[in-house]
Formats: C-alpha cells, sequence, structure tokens
C-alpha cells in the first residue's frame, strides 16, 4: 500500500465565529493512488480522539482501509486529515499563535464542524481532487460527513455516516461538560496555560475514563471485565480505565480536548446558517447516502441515525440504511469489520460505477 | 406527624473486614408511632447520598413517607438511619478516631453494605423492635433491603427493594471509579487529610456531576434541557450539572463518597460467607417480596430487578414484581410517587394484615 504523509498549509481560513485563522496548517495522510481522472478518492474522517493516521499499524480505521479492506487501497485513494482544533499535526490551541509567538491555549478560536470541514475542502483543493468518492466516518466523523454531503454537495458522490447524530442531545452534551469540568478543576491546567510546565494529566485522564465508559456497552463491560478482580481492592475494569485515561494523557492535549468537545456539542446540521428542517436541508443533496448505526450504542443511539434516514427518504434521497446488531456499543464503528466491510463495500463500487457513467 | 430525631451510640461494630469499630454512632429519624405490640415499625433506607432526614421538609423521600403517603405515618412508625461511613451523624471518615484525636480519614476501616445492615439492626434492638413490618429502599437503600432479608430473615416481615441490584455490573463499577478518580485527582483531597483545610471540592463537583447523568434517561435529559442555551455559549445542561455539582460539596464528605462507593462495588449478595447462588440464598427467606424497576433506568436496568424476582420465584417465595413504565431514568424511584404508592400502601397493608395474624 502506497501511503504518503504531509503536511498543506493555507494562507488562511474563514471560521463561523468570524475570525480569519492565518495561516493553517493541516496534517494527513494517505493510502493508494488517485486515479488519472481523480475520481475514485476517499476522505476519512475521524472521531474525537483519532488523527491523519487512519490506516498502517497504529492506525484508528487499519481494519476497513487497505488493500482488500472495505475501504481497498488497491482500487481507491484514501485520504485522512487530523481535524482543525486537534493536537496531531493541525493547528489547535496548542499551536504558536504567530502574533505573540506562544501557544493559542484557550484565545484559540471557537471551531465548529463546518470550520473542519472547510479546511478538509482546502485541503481537497489542493490536491486537485474536484470531486470526491465518498466521505465516511463514525462519531464526530460521521458529523463531518454529513456536513460535507450539505456543504459541498457537487464535490461529494457518496457519504457514509456512521454511529452519529445531526445534533448531540443533552445527555451527550452532559458527558463532554463531565470532561472539559475534569480537565478545568485539575490544577496544572491553569487557565489553559500549561504548554510550558506541566499538563493537567489527572483531570484530562478522568475526563478519558468516563469516555470510555461511553464507549462501550453494559453488556461488553460485563462480558470483558464482570465483576472480576485485578487485585484483593481492585476491579479490572478500575484498572483498565485507569490505565486507558494515563495512556491519552501521552498522546492528546487537554485544551483540544476542551475545543473538539465544544465544537462537536455546538454541531446542529439543521441550524447552520438559512438552513432549515433537518428533511428541507436534504432537498438539493444529491450525494448517496449509507447510513450505519448499532444496537448496542447508547451513546450514539439508533434513532439519532434513523432521524436523519427519515429526513432523507422524505425528500428521495438515495440511502440505504443498516442498523448493525453488535454488543460493543459506539466502540463498534471501530470493531464490527465484517458487516461493515461487506456494505461498504458494495456501496463504495456502485457508487463508482455510477460516478463513472456520470462523467 | 410525630417526628423525632437521635443519635444512638454503641460501645462496638464488628465489621466484615475484621476490624471493630468502637464506639459507633449512628443518627436515625423517625415518623409516626410505634404501636403497642411494635409491629408497625418500617425501616427506610437511603440510597448513596441521602441522611436520616427521610421526611418532613427537605426529606429524600418525602413523597412518599408521611400522613397519608405511601408509608403512611398514620399507621407506621417509619425509621431511618444515616448508613455506616457516612458524613451525616453516623460514624464515618470524617469522625474522629477516638485512639488518635484526629478524624479517621482514609484511615477508617473499609465498611460493606452488610456492615451498614448490621448497624441498623443494633439500632432496631435498641428501641426494642423484634421484627420489622418492612425495609424498604431505592438503589444503595434496595441493597440494604436484600441484606436484611437474607441475614435477618426472622426480623423482616416484608422487603421493598426498588430499582436495585443484587450485585453492580463492571458499568456500575465504572462510573463509581471514576467518581472516586475525580476526588482524589484534586490535589485539596491530601490523600484523604483535608479535614483541617480546603475539602477536595473540584473533584467531588465533577464526581457529582458524572452521577446526576446516570441518574437520568435520555429522555427525561432531552425534555428538561434539551438543546436549549443558558448563555451564548453554554448549554442548560452544563449550568444544571455544574451547579448541582457544587452545590453537593457543601452537604458531602468527599471520603464518604469513596468509602460508600466501594462498599456498593463490592456488595454482592451471593458471595458473603457460605453464600451460594441467588436462588439459594433465598431458600430460607421467608420474607414477602415487592420488587420494583422503572423501564427507563440505565443505572439499574431493569433485568437486574428480574435477576433477584427470578430467582425468589425459583424458591417459591412471595415475590410481587412490577416494572413501572418511566421516562425518569434511576430518579424515578424518588419521582413516580402516584404508582409506587398505589402498590406500597397494597403491599404493606396485606403484610400487617398477615403479620398480625402470625403473631
Amino acid at each position: 500500500m502506497i501511503t504518503e504523509a504531509g503536511t498543506a498549509r493555507f494562507d488562511e481560513l474563514s471560521l463561523d465565529c468570524g475570525t480569519t485563522l492565518a495561516p493553517v496548517e493541516v496534517a494527513y495522510e494517505s493510502y493508494g493512488e488517485l486515479n488519472r481522472d481523480r475520481s475514485n478518492a476517499i476522505l476519512a474522517l475521524h472521531a474525537f480522539s483519532g488523527d491523519a493516521h487512519a490506516a498502517g499499524e497504529g492506525g484508528w480505521w487499519n481494519s476497513m482501509i487497505g488493500p482488500g479492506k472495505a475501504f481497498d487501497t488497491d482500487r481507491y485513494f484514501v485520504l485522512c486529515s487530523n481535524v482543525l482544533g486537534g493536537c496531531r499535526g493541525t493547528t489547535g490551541p496548542g499551536s504558536i499563535n504567530p502574533e505573540t509567538g506562544c501557544p493559542w491555549a484557550m484565545t484559540f478560536p471557537s471551531v465548529s464542524i463546518a470550520d473542519m470541514v472547510r479546511l478538509q475542502k482546502k485541503l481537497i483543493d489542493h490536491l486537485g481532487i474536484e470531486r470526491l468518492l465518498a466521505v465516511a466516518g463514525g462519531s464526530m466523523g460521521g458529523m463531518q460527513a454529513l456536513e460535507w454531503a450539505v456543504t459541498y454537495p457537487e464535490s461529494v458522490a457518496a457519504a457514509l455516516p456512521i454511529a452519529t447524530t445531526a445534533r448531540h442531545s443533552a445527555q451527550q452534551i452532559a458527558f463532554n461538560e463531565v470532561g472539559r469540568q475534569a480537565i478545568m478543576a485539575d490544577p496544572d491546567w491553569c487557565n489553559g496555560n500549561y504548554y510550558s510546565g506541566k499538563p493537567p494529566g489527572r483531570g484530562l485522564s478522568v475526563a478519558r475514563m468516563v469516555g470510555h465508559i461511553t464507549y462501550m456497552s453494559d453488556e461488553s463491560m460485563r462480558e470483558k471485565f464482570g465483576r472480576r478482580l485485578r487485585k484483593p481492592d481492585q476491579f479490572e475494569v478500575e484498572s483498565y480505565l485507569q490505565y486507558r485515561g494515563s495512556k491519552f494523557v501521552d498522546r492528546f492535549d487537554a485544551n483540544s480536548y476542551i475545543y473538539i468537545t465544544r465544537a462537536m456539542d455546538s454541531f446542529d446540521l439543521t441550524q447552520a446558517g438559512s438552513r432549515g428542517s433537518l428533511a428541507s436541508l436534504f432537498e438539493t443533496v444529491r450525494t448517496r447516502f449509507l447510513v450505519i448505526s448499532f444496537t448496542s450504542d447508547w451513546l450514539y443511539p439508533s434513532y439519532q441515525s434513523q432521524e436523519i434516514v427519515s429526513a432523507l427518504r422524505s425528500r428521495n434521497c438515495d440511502v440505504a440504511y443498516c442498523n448493525l446488531e453488535s454488543r460493543y456499543g459506539h466502540d463498534a464503528f471501530l470493531v464490527e469489520v465484517d458487516e461493515q466491510t461487506d456494505l461498504v463495500r458494495g456501496f463504495l463500487a456502485s457508487t463508482f460505477k455510477e460516478n463513472a457513467a456520470r462523467a
């Protein structure tokens, strides 16, 4: 598999909040080869804590992207970039503010899911790709897929929003807020100005622990840990959460946690600009959809995907929907490879064929 | 309603961990009057963050305990005591260790649900009550009700375990562990030695925020908050959680949070002593049961109550079970007054009648 990694730099990016970020950098990786007419490009969109490293060893969607896999790199050119506000190569609160020479920290402008997508569009343009074969992602990646289809309908042949929603519920906002409060309660956070010192690792670790509970189902936690003890006074599930929390601190920036979760919470597909209901939004959308949800996902429950599907159907959009049976909760979009592979492979093949006929 | 409040002091209490606590105090309140043959006493058992103040203004179960209410104080003598390990008048980690003259803090011995019940039994004996008409409580109160029926079958005519479980699942342990880690991550916690200084309020507040999310259902959060904003950059649900978190700090001790959640997590009705399966446990139990769960309670899901009911039925125990339709999640046991009142009133009346016939 031909793999490339790079960083693109743009003079500026206008944000929903009214600010212009100048300059802005975006870290990306690509897998496979762009064909001659540039019609085989797929943009993989990472979830909250992911990054541009989608495939290859340690890649967050390595089970799905590669030669012969769902997103088959022998046929498609798969691209993934780190989101705006992130901490893995793309401009975010940990980047240097050129006007001060210091990290932006909490003076970084607030970013939205639409801003993330606008930066991805710049990257696609920069790479000379006029129209993407598909945009695909789970969780926050799915929000971006929806935003792509609505904002750039001519630039996306197909969208695969997986285990996602058109807007966060109060419960989803609440879990994110606990994470933010845990970070901000850590004295090492220092109002975000910790880059020259110790990061707020204890707070960030607690935030991540909450996250991990919400990513699993009651059933998958029972299967994986049950009430087994690790030590006489420690359950296995406690030690697992502590471990995952502490590992997260090594790879993630606490301020990015705050900015990106806020972008997710603020995201409401129907509220941006002059948009109306979810259904009226899809009026002009000609993108094909494959929507996937998972039965045991209680963080992004199936009813949220079904809302999207109903709205698409009410406007005669081309939409396939699968509520896959799974025990794995929200993690299913990363774990349930076999059934997703079948669905995605067929959907991409027919999109490619239709797209070729169109051209 | 005749209300009394008091504190009983006992020379010692043996604990499951092997330690003997000496002396030990227990704060209690009572509502109504004990009848001549002392056959109308009901023990109300509070949940994790409750206390002895069950009825009257601000009482945690005031909607259910009082004249003409479900636990009718015109007919019954209702008693409630603060649990061992608590911080509202009963001996706990914030109490003074008589050997050192300083607060116990984290040197307080670990306590179990069975220890809490053993102390309640001492209180009942002290008040001259040989046999309780009923023990009743939701959540951790329900665990105590189960423990009462199994440990003192001759002393309890009826048990009402509500929205509870015979043992915590990995997910329930996980949520408690997040709370504990949030407290212990707060530098003001000082390994528990904060009684002469500032309590770990930020950590305790984050812990409580997590709790509140788990007490509500997705639906009740949507109804109560939706995506409504409190300020341009703050959702109502965020402000609510922050408020509830900060208020909790004024009335609850962080070390009690750690000790009591550990008691809940360790509780396993089938594991104490020489006990076997849940069913075999109930072999000698002659207590009548009314088990109640709520459809939208995802913290103590109905299947956990149904496990208890199946075990009781397999041993021909007298058990009534209701899975009440509710939108309110785990909070339902405090909020769904009407249907619970009907159930509880009828169940207590028939128990009283049966009990009188027996005597």
